[in-house]
């Protein structure tokens, strides 16, 4: 088969052939049809940061994928030949004392698809019986692989409830554009994104933001303070990693107030314990991943009854054999593009 | 009447004749019995750090107290002349956002008694009604003064349930020893204290830790990871403000689990807000005070039903002509104390 | 002045002369605007049911207004003259147990206004200021006696969260009508509401449900759970008080799932309790009033925001002088009607 | 092997041969050491109440039991002969609504070991793997079949916080007595226990109540009311399945309170719902089994550590072949025994 892979160290990627993976009993062989580009996915292509130290070549990444079932495992259960199935890309144990207490997400010997393993930026790819979500019919096909990001901001915005409060979304990539469109949703109110791309803002209005602040605009946390009253936002969701972005959630979120760490920064933080964390009071939520299978079930159910459209989100797709194209829009200094989709 | 006081700006206090307390209609005067000295009337006395920022002089200080209703304003309900009172330190405004929502403790027009005005250390003090806690009879008389920073453990530690958690606690100050007890009386276990006064390590014990583990060494993570298991501790409590204390929190909690930020540190920190916070998927819980007056009932449980004796950590007992000799214990730096309690 | 009351034991209500309020130094003198029709007003003006034994006489009734502050008594504070308010109807004492845990709606010396003393239903009436809601300005001057029903609905729906979650909605008088629009704004997917007047029929479709259900159809069960899927509702919120619909939420939630208790049956219920609450695992929250102010919060944010518009809602409003009309249009078997409002 | 079975419809049971089980791919094969007689055992051994219309004949029943893993199917993880093991009685499948969102043990198809198919009461059973819970070693061998039973409790008491809440335990039957345990280890003051029984009484003074209260004393609602004030208790645990408790269970709760509904009662209920459910703002909770595996981490840390002891409440051990008197034990009607145990 054809795959999205590294043939080895190195910058870039190839579409090429690839060996036919291989099912074991407990696993699923999928006909992949969409899979999107992660932010965690450019590391590995531009081979910086963490991937030289992580990612194993050759090996053919992507996590966020779906696609058709074509053969399911003598151990499986519950899948046939067929089954549209969108695919949770946090391989865990299901042994471990946190898979067993409710937090898969974060399981002792956890792998990623695509990063620890092979993944889904391929004609096929296998994964474990019990990382795949089957869909009761095909009408989430486009999005299908839109569900595990969308799940990621699924479970940071709604950790705490947010009907009545007012949210702070620090940056307006996909998964801010996502947290805005669930805010929404459920009922937040007002939702402020702080965004410095005028491409991302015109999205984050889209998805429902009342307030676009411009981080770089030198007065944000008043603008910000403006939006939400100057006590302080109830609720920030800080989906950026950017080192000035974490901090000014610390800074812009009221006493009592909760913060959602999602973003990943490079390196260390200063940060102003005392003032920020202690004495305010506040709440802060580390999240990565999604609660599997809670976050699943209400991010099917928010797509299906229509309650939120991520459609807007997606801003370009491309077919496998122009996988350049669409890693050189993600990297693209200007941000000019939401969800990047690959059509396999 | 007689209190201790500072004359003006610079280190030491007096005690001395100072004016009479004149409560208004919403006030309380009450004879004080005991008092305690709390790690932050420190800086007070020290004239460093925070405090020559903040604390107005000449003034009275002192915020941990308990004592006899002498008199009751006219807009006072539920008290009268007799009354045995403790005292909460947070003067809250009961109209803000927060005061309305459940969050008194971090009221938006917050005032530390003792620190914005005058305080309790002295034969007369004057509080606001709405912070005096009405004890039923004397029974407490003795501990009194306590249960303002046993609140602040009581918080700190019971913030999310802890019975059949593993918990850490950092730092053996009195904050630390009260939250040994709790989490002891609460069902949590193992409990180990991170400490490094052989002094305090006793009291530790005294209270229920299980382990004891010194920080200085330079083993500590590995000592606490084999009280708890290797996957890290459910709960850590961070009670001492040490820098390198509140790093290693981090890094000893186990993913999913929850950190306590209680204690302060002076200055900015750097934390590894990825690994640490971000893909741990941990919780931080940043406790200033206590939920008024939900700690309060739950802290008078504790001590009236026996649950927890807090008595082993005073340590010391003076009279408040002997005020220099508290303060000399407080500062030692062989941290040869607990908590340090001054008659009135 | 004048307020519609009743001078005596027996049917019937009176619009005349009475006392001046006098409020005392606690209390607030407002005159009123707009007060509305509560079901539980009915008992008052039937003279039966409770009403008889618990209802002095002469007395006002009406415990739902809003209304412009004409003098704050001396003890207050945050209030002056002109202020817009609403008004909290739970009399709560401030001091005991529930009052000082976060559950004053349900205070132990609980008084209610308009039912144990004089209420709203006249031109100026006294509340204790604890029990006033201030507005920042007359935007919801409207509705504003709306608040306070509104606000149960809003309590009872969002005990726990809804986004995502399937919602049966028992009963569509202006409670469950004011439930369906909470349930929708707050991302509930799908609403079916149940009711059988046609006339609340379409206004529950106007607030927001997905599916109708008659539960005259001898068939409600079967309908409910084609709209919420076989295995039953998430979240059932019962607001209707008839024994039947009570018995039918135990079976059509799902097992899991939660069941709000608001409505009021009269006399006693026969419950399944084995199979329908323990076997089932479910959770029941009864649920009498708000949280305060918690709700009023959150009630306030709905509102202003726009997130819900409960105008549809108040199908009828009379000038106090034709109150008889409007207590036939509540009275009158065909529900012809939401909430009906009296202007003053 | 030989087994306590029923070779068909009727009272009574046979300790004999029966057919070797044969574990399935996903099952364990286990040598039971120890099982114990659960309450809901007798009316299979009696022939009365649900069983007749649903036990199925021929069939081991028993379904609190532990052992040694003799052999592990092909698709099971994590088990290997030797192991010690307590076991689940609850077969969830593992793929529904339920099982998903972290509610086992409410799954939408569960089957109970020993009820819907064979169980414990063998010399060897067979279990599905995802139901067998691994001991590290065999510390907990001689209350391993207690663990099912225990988790009950733990899950019932704990569903909400206890420390320093006033708990009353309804009945003292195993479960009651294992709950008050719990309670205790968990911080609860006082712990109110209500049983008629002297024999169980005097259990309950030895796991932990307080105050100890007959129901038949016709004024268990004033006792009660003495011991944790006039206001009621925080908490009650239904764990008798007697009518009239549970009656006085909605009677006893403090308005704001907690009910968890454990014990089964025959037949429908009288509910007061208006004045005992809604008007008291209370929570009711549903409990049938335990948290998977969330309760049983608890249960084992609680008894390893010595949190708890529940080898007082073993008050018989038979040996298999005089199963007979250890349901006649049971069966007694002056209820003198605790937790009556089968070795194999």
């Amino acid at each position: 088969m054809k795959g999205i892979h590294k043939t080895g160290p190195g910058p870039g990627a190839t579409f090429g052939k690839v060996d036919d993976p291989r099912p074991a009993a407990d696993e699923l062989l999928i006909r992949v049809t969409r899979a999107s580009i992660c932010g965690s996915d450019m590391p590995i292509f531009n081979w910086n940061s963490w991937a030289p130290a992580r990612f194993p070549t050759p090996n053919v990444f992507g996590h966020e994928f779906c696609g058709e079932v074509v053969a399911a495992g003598s151990n499986t259960r519950d899948f046939k030949k067929g089954d549209f199935v969108s695919v949770e890309s946090h391989i865990y144990c299901g042994l471990c004392f946190q898979c067993r207490n409710g937090q898969r997400h974060v399981c002792q010997r956890l792998k990623i698809l695509g990063i620890d393993g092979p993944g889904g930026f391929a004609e096929y790819a296998r994964v474990p019986a019990r990382c795949a979500w089957k869909h009761s019919d095909s009408t989430l096909a486009d999005v299908g692989s839109l569900m595990e990001p969308l799940g990621n901001a699924v479970y940071a915005t709604l950790i705490e409830e947010v009907v009545g409060r007012s949210v702070v979304v620090m940056g307006c990539g996909p998964q801010g554009l996502f947290a805005i469109a669930v805010a929404r949703a459920s009922g937040a109110k007002p939702i402020v994104a702080v965004e410095g791309s005028p491409y991302r803002q015109k999205l984050a209005r889209k998805m429902g933001a009342d307030v676009i602040v411009d981080p770089s605009s030198g007065d944000a946390a008043n603008e910000i303070a403006k939006a939400v009253g100057p006590g302080g936002a109830d609720v920030v969701l800080e989906m950026s990693g950017a080192p000035a972005a974490i901090g000014l959630s610390l800074k812009v979120v009221r006493s009592g107030g909760r913060v959602t760490a999602f973003g990943i920064p490079p390196g260390t933080l200063n940060i102003d314990w005392a003032s920020d964390v202690v004495f305010k009071g506040i709440r802060i939520y580390g999240v990565a991943g999604r609660e599997i299978f809670q976050t699943w079930y209400t991010t099917e159910r928010l797509l299906r009854t229509g309650a939120i459209d991520v459609r807007p989100v997606i801003t370009h797709v491309y077919r496998a054999k122009d996988f350049q194209k669409a890693f050189a829009t993600m990297a693209a200094k200007d941000k000019k593009c939401g969800k990047v989709v690959i059509e396999f």
